[in-house]
């Protein structure tokens, strides 16, 4: 039982030490890593060693620590999205080419839009390497999308316990927009990162009528082709969900 | 000191279990990855159900077990290879663009090349999503590009434990290999995974004179622009190597 307590204990630190890494932060001092993590520097110190011995995380000069290739190359030659994106990628390159917007993929993980890809339009590239993102579902279109064709319960439990950062938007404002989401198919929204910028998703539903993905597009507010975005993004939607379904074991 | 020694044990199953999933396997069964762990079933069990609870790991109907959005999450969005996949993208798109040719880039990690971003020529997206291969350097043209940067230390030491598994190539094969491709400063090689094609990469080479990374492309064997080619690739590289080097810190 001992081992078993130690060994939780040392399962804990190990996600802890993994997960201190901010986001886009690339390398971190041991330090801080030990500030970030809760732990003592020594217990730090020691796991980032042994951590490191299996290339999990990688030591550079002057005492920084940053993720290992290896890590990245076990997670990614096996993503838990992978299925998903490859089912995604062709259309959402077909909206890349025909409408030229950003076009994005979104899972829902917690209350969050949890971005799994990304396609930037031509010239402006600069993002697309940026995937991993999140977003609060009421404040993103990807969110709303994913949020409106939950479970009755699902939305329930998300709204009781819905408190905007801000204290700009109540919970009954959130059910209002979810209610027109699920009516009208798709959600729109004015982009929070961009304010020059609309955010227009739908949902991806699966065979068994759940909403696995919300697929989506990121177009400047003076975009007018509204009318044509939002079919192509639901035929696509309905291509990405036939081929989940094709793919299936 | 205990305590050390079982946290290094379970520092070390921890990284066995999340190292236990095959290329592009998606899920397991638990008994299947308590094999592949070389773990018990109840230490695999446990252990599971910790990093479960953590979203290192997700556990599925009919007791299987993949890896966790949560660690995919943390890895892509502190990716060790974030930096130089932002550098390259927007070079591995204009190559894409105008050549029209699959696109990838590697890093050398032990004796191979792992290719951490991967662009499509359109019309065959398919493969975009997955990233994360190697390859042995000696069978491919991002490997040999690779390696033929290195110093003499390295490459001697990889020469020195050269084996090919096949029986087909020598050591002394490998080195003139190297030794072309270090004086014609592009390495090209007749396709392995598919021989209806040509690998050809150059080396990206930082301002310290490392070999960080190679670009290359794939093209069918009637390609004969092969003269354009390393020119447009060469350039891209040292285009790669410059916004590296601005954008260090």
């Amino acid at each position: 039982m001992a081992n078993s307590l130690s060994g939780d204990s040392v399962v804990d630190r190990v996600v802890r030490v993994i997960s201190a890494f901010p986001e886009g932060s690339g390398s971190l001092q041991l330090s801080e890593l030990a500030t970030r993590s809760g732990l003592p520097l020594t217990t730090a110190h020691r796991l980032v060693r042994q951590l490191a011995a299996h290339g999990l995380l990688e030591t550079g000069g002057g005492g920084t620590v940053r993720l290992g290739l290896r890590l990245w190359e076990l997670v990614n030659r096996n993503s838990p999205t992978l299925a998903l994106r490859q089912a995604a990628m062709p259309f959402m390159e077909d909206i890349q080419q025909v409408l030229n917007q950003n076009v994005n993929l979104a899972v829902l993980d917690g209350w969050e839009a949890l971005f799994v890809e990304r396609l930037s339009r031509r010239g402006s590239v600069a993002n697309r390497a940026q995937i991993a993102g999140r977003m609060p579902v009421h404040v993103s279109s990807a969110g709303l999308a994913l949020m409106a064709h939950q479970s009755k319960a699902v939305q329930g439990e998300y709204l009781a316990q819905f408190v905007d950062p801000d204290g700009k938007v109540t919970a009954e404002t959130v059910r209002t927009l979810l209610a027109e989401t699920a009516h009208t198919g798709f959600a729109q929204l004015a982009g929070v990162v961009d304010p020059d910028t609309w955010g227009i998703a739908v949902p991806v539903i699966d065979s068994r009528q759940h909403t696995v993905a919300a697929l989506g597009v990121v177009v400047p507010l003076h975009e007018v082709r509204l009318q044509a975005l939002v079919p192509a993004l639901q035929t696509a939607a309905r291509g990405v969900a036939r081929r989940l379904r094709d793919s299936a074991p």
